[in-house]
């Protein structure tokens, strides 16, 4: 890799850059390890007093910052240093990357009435169904399943052994990590009169809207008779579980290890802690943040953030406060009686 | 697809059919959406209104409001809607679906000495090892993996990529989504004297009973010495983990993500929440229902509904309430000491 | 198989052998149903009164029941039974094991830029891409992934369907169960001015340790800049989430359905319980403990054992608690009001 010049990073990306335009940059790395060859950035607070101290070929800097200059005598000041280091990492992971080469591997089933564009690429023992489409720029990776007429819009990312059921249909540039599963299943069962479960045939599909990211080994289920929805720019973390007739707003994160019941509807812009569960057939409004291993048992009407989990504390304190935690009704009683007593005592008003 | 015309629906599933019987319903769809052409069914309370307004052409309806008609005319009364709907769900769907081809596809990769039936099908890129058996009816999607001397009952469904290790037994009409792992290894380590974990072989086996289904990513580990047991009829959703030596009695249900640790026992037509965690060497009677996200950490005796989550409030209030509730064992002691001092207050007998 | 004497077995594993040395065992079995020609062992105080009847050929005791024997007269005293049934256990599986048989399966898919050991085993469907090293003795499962650069090293166990992303590392014998996603991308975004996710090019890489064991469809996260860490002996249960650049110290074990967020750091010799979620930026001492279902979201500078998880109650207790949890301020105000109307009547000191 022969790196980029600062005046490449900034005639691209923008930002005001002071000092050596013409100094070349091979990578990024954190502002803790980075060299004279390195360019890093500065977001978090506490990270300040490295500044002085990096010896980082150069550092993208926030605004607030305009005048203070690393050694390097190098930086790129703007607006949002974070958002400037993604777009910067991206550039620099597609200069690593080899060119896009479509192509077939011999080794791929590829129904013959399946609709592959010649601009595709599909890997080992990838098998797409029949009725399937796959758009221009797709990559499919080895050992994914692509069921019968699902829709794979330009420019995905299939990693190897993820898969998409029958029907589902993903839109421009999702990326699915490996193991992600679109289009089980939803858990339907009715019950008959001795108790047993009759399944529910799950034919709803899966639809996910431009630039979604699922994680690796995440699930998101079919609709049951309507369909399961995820909006345009979702990203969606590691094992994750979006059950049927779940509707999910655009531009919305779920932290790992969620937990969507059924018929759920989350909104736009919110952001779902990591180990959140969320019952069925509620709604969550438009920017709601809630907190880790939170249980949403109603729906959340108001943006704004929102916890529910239990303290940690010693294991000792834990189990004589989890003990009271038991009584806190009767506790709340006797606070009453006692207050009722007192007041009981105040015969003349004491003022 | 022709349809099925209401005299045919009710000859075969039963109810009392009021109206056009041979009125044709060509699919079924929600009541909010359902046309002239579907058939639909009320099951909840709340969508009670719609079926004054539902297009549908005919509605599947609970006896209690046998005299009430949608526009259309044409009603089923049955004792259960809901069950109704999952056993005609389930023959719109078989209509739908071509008819069961058996046969290998020819890049499966299958023993010699596994003893595969005529009548099952194997689909591409599926290993089955030696002593395997997969009896008649099967599917094994793609990409999936039967290890030696698995034992796979009449009728099961492997989803693609869905695997079954070595000896672990499926009876008749299971169903395994994309990704289900039956018989990984039990998370069994002793501690050396230095303190490094030293496996323990895990050389029992995962059993299931007949229906059983296993949702998309969800792992049931084989046992230890003993065998991991799913009784007949159990439902298990996406991302749950059944740990080593779990049985797991008839007909419960687990939704997801829940988490079931070593040598639990679950009794039979239990419900467990999702995001439930139980803990190990426990059990749990029949009929039991665990609320979402709770903790089981003592056996629980009784049938009932058991809960324990914190309860999701503003953070700001979390924040105030969980601090006190890192306190609560002495807001008990207070409470104490102000009961005993009113009552050292109280020297005449009050009445 | 044809079994071990007992005095093979000491000979090799240790301790005190009483009774019948050329007594033949053929497998081991729970106390409970062993037979006379199965050993077994007692480790856990409630199964003691077993010990009087159990049938079992021998049995493992801990020293401090010298003098006590079994029926069958047979018994090997150590220190650490549960240890001793550990080794024992792996004897017997790999007598029941074929030898191991290098080889690659014709199917195998592998760049010949890989370095592949000639003492490696390669499954049907596996794929190795170019520059990926495989050390002797590796076991690559049918349908695996290893992606370009990644190195596996000697006397690693990959079971069918587990895979490794690009550059990853895996030290010595480590064993990934079915579905285990070892470098996924980490879940990094930016976002930009209209809220929409701007991916982070994730391009660190994952490091595990010598004798590292990954539970079933468990996914550890590529680091985003640095690398993601996983210390020697490290234990990881199944469904088990390890986000981008988290450091996990030596011969620390997480049970199932642990998520782990973002450069989180957790000590050496920890154990967290199934369930537990750890939030991102927080370190976590050597010898901590974390109860199941526990939120850890600040940091845990002491050894020791910590929890937090609401207790489980019946649902309407349990109703009444967390309506009142809501209100536990507001109730500590209360009793501080009573305390200082009490303290106000108090006016004489009342010693």
């Amino acid at each position: 890799m022969d790196g980029l010049t600062l005046e490449q990073i900034a005639a691209r990306l923008g930002g005001e850059l002071v000092g050596d335009g013409q100094a070349v940059v091979q990578r990024l790395r954190p502002i803790a390890t980075a060299t004279a060859s390195d360019i890093t950035f500065l977001n978090r607070d506490k990270l300040r007093p490295l500044l002085a101290e990096t010896a980082a070929g150069a550092v993208i800097l926030p605004e607030s910052l305009r005048g203070i200059l690393p050694k390097s005598g190098n930086a790129i000041y703007t607006r949002d240093p974070y958002l400037y280091y993604a777009h910067l990492s991206q550039w620099f992971w597609q200069l690593g990357q080899p060119a896009f080469q479509p192509g077939r591997h011999h080794t791929a089933q590829i129904d013959p009435a399946a609709r592959v564009s010649p601009d595709a690429r599909i890997e080992a023992f990838a098998v797409i169904e029949a009725g399937a489409e796959i758009a221009q720029g797709v990559h499919i990776g080895a050992g994914c399943f692509v069921g019968r007429d699902a829709v794979i819009g330009p420019g995905c990312i299939l990693h190897p052994r993820s898969s998409v059921g029958w029907g589902c249909r993903l839109g421009a540039r999702c990326v699915l990590q490996s193991g992600a599963v679109i289009g089980s299943d939803g858990f339907g069962y009715a019950r008959d009169a001795s108790g047993a479960g009759v399944k529910i045939a799950q034919v709803g599909i899966a639809v996910l809207g431009d630039d979604v990211e699922v994680g690796a080994n995440s699930t998101i289920d079919r609709g049951a008779l309507d369909n399961t929805e995820i909006g345009v720019g979702v990203k969606i973390d590691n094992l994750v579980q979006i059950a049927h007739n779940v509707r999910i707003g655009a531009h919305t994160a779920l932290a790992g290890c969620v937990g969507v019941s059924g018929s759920a509807e989350i909104g736009a812009y919110c952001f779902i802690g990591g180990g959140v569960g969320i019952a069925g057939h509620l709604s969550i409004a438009d920017g709601v943040v809630i907190g880790g291993m939170s249980l949403v048992s109603r729906s959340v009407r108001q943006p704004g953030m929102y916890t529910g989990a239990f303290p940690l504390d010693t294991h000792a304190n834990w189990e004589r406060n989890a003990a009271t935690v038991r009584q806190l009704h009767q506790l709340r009683d006797r606070i009453r009686h006692l207050e009722q007593y007192i007041e009981s005592l105040k015969i003349e008003p004491s003022t």
